[in-house]
């Protein structure tokens, strides 16, 4: 197989980042040298200790060095701030992308300090996992998951197509799509479903009168299945809701809005309403299964049974 | 090890009566002969084509003939009817339990029904999947799984002890609990996450701006693990609903001032809060994994990773 890129950066070195590096290892022909910087010296010294990067950079500036492409995994709200101090450094022709989960801000934020003879393509792979940290990537995080790509104007479609293959054989399937309807689609998939999970889980840590140890010992019964989504990296989270305000705001309206219809149907015992709604809700579980996107596997396979 | 019951009676045949059926056959002495009984021939059909109990019978009379212990394992509204109807022909002395989500309107709809010397046990295992049906039970759903028991007044030791030693042969470890503390820890740990996780299925299928099949495919960034949930039995889910409804509307309200109290700082920018909300939640999802309550396996171990 061709080579796609000579020489990578990846500037930040959490899941994402170090599954990158960890499935660019796996094709092994895939690119040249993958460079790496972290803002904190202990990710950086992790991150050497372990083997992730051929070369882990003491700046921003370093790794980009000579780099053909440029992918910031940094927080959505560090996108900015990062661009502006790589932009100056930058190779001319080289790519930059990135793997932040909302697109219209990083657009936003990102291409005022984009140098002439630069391009950018924003990216999200729709991958992750509760882990974060230059630990806890894995080689097959990509695999069969979708990673959707922004283009913005400007960009010849011969760059698109290169990322999109450097994606591709990082085990992704990759689609392409505007800003305002990914984030769209993300708030519903994504932004909202982690946001309302933080806050059933934080609803449970309140109560005093059913004890932390009862909320533990019982959680088999659905709730934690929420506390492995309100696991997920509290910065990271910080950044996609002040950042895809609009989108989360109206998703969490509509939520709302079917919550209280819901919450009205058990106050007056309109079970028709109940189990009509709780019918519809199960076709759209079997299309995910069918799509490839989950397994069918009682609780996600949790269980091992064993011959009967 | 000695045998618990001599024949036990399984009154409806979903996913906990199979899953039952299946590990007292692990356990081999456990019981004598175990009868079945469901509501439509269709059941009893299958029921009778995979061997799912000793003798399926062709009524609820028929099959808790001579039973020393009683299961119903029907929706918690079928529960007084069904009690109604068999309570003449129980066997004196034998033990009636349940496995409903709910325990207060269980025990106030099936007592009045309750014959002299005939011991009344409610019992709830906190255990299950989102599969329902008699060709979904497994015989390792309740190992190191929680069984709560909820005992009536006036019920020897003697036989609670009994239950509590047949739940403990199937897998599970055994807690006591009122009734009313029961209905509340169990719609802060299941009820109201099964509601929102409805709710927020029911959103996606109705946005026509973002297409189901969009829905489906990207479905792996968070929305796919509600979907999980959502897809559960709904007559059960109805009736859980119904029954439960004051601790179910008390958690609901707490549930919309911590989200309304999240919009309000996504809308203000308010940083701060949101990060500090979001890693107060991690501390949860630690104490559930050294509770051996789930596994610490990123995404719960759904990513087969090879060797790095």
């Amino acid at each position: 197989m061709e080579q796609v890129y000579d020489r990578v950066a990846l500037i930040g070195l959490g899941l994402i980042a170090s599954s990158m590096f960890w499935a660019m290892k796996r094709d092994g022909q895939l690119v040249g040298e993958v460079a790496g910087f972290a803002r904190t010296e202990a990710t950086r010294e992790t991150a050497r200790r372990i083997g992730l990067c051929d070369v882990v950079c003491d700046s921003a500036i370093e790794a980009v060095k000579d780099a053909d492409l440029v992918v910031l995994c940094v927080p959505v709200g560090a996108m900015g701030p990062v661009m502006e101090e790589i932009a100056p450094h930058l190779k001319p022709g080289c790519t930059i992308t990135d793997v932040g989960s909302v697109k219209g801000d990083v657009i936003r934020t990102v291409t005022p300090h984009l140098p002439e003879g630069v391009f950018f393509v924003p990216g999200h792979p729709l991958a992750g996992t509760e882990h974060s940290g230059p630990e806890s990537g894995f080689a097959e995080l990509f695999d069969n998951r979708w990673t959707l790509l922004v283009p913005v104007e400007g960009v010849p479609d011969a760059e698109i197509a290169r990322l999109r293959a450097f994606w591709e054989r990082l085990g992704a399937n990759v689609d392409l799509m505007d800003a305002d309807h990914h984030d769209l689609v993300l708030a519903v998939t994504s932004h909202t479903p982690h946001l309302i999970a933080y806050t059933m889980v934080g609803v449970a840590d309140d109560l005093r009168r059913v004890t932390d140890s009862e909320v533990i010992k019982y959680s088999a019964a659905g709730f934690r299945d929420f506390t492995r989504i309100a696991a997920s990296d509290p910065t990271m989270w910080r950044d996609v809701f002040l950042t895809n305000k609009d989108a989360t705001l109206e998703i969490l309206g509509r939520f709302t809005e079917e919550l209280f219809a819901l919450q009205r149907a058990i106050r007056t015992g309109d079970g028709d309403h109940l189990h009509a709604y709780f019918t519809r809700t199960r076709a759209i579980r079997r299309g995910i299964i069918q799509a490839g996107q989950d397994t069918a596997a009682p609780d996600f396979g949790r269980v091992k049974t064993g011959p009967k």
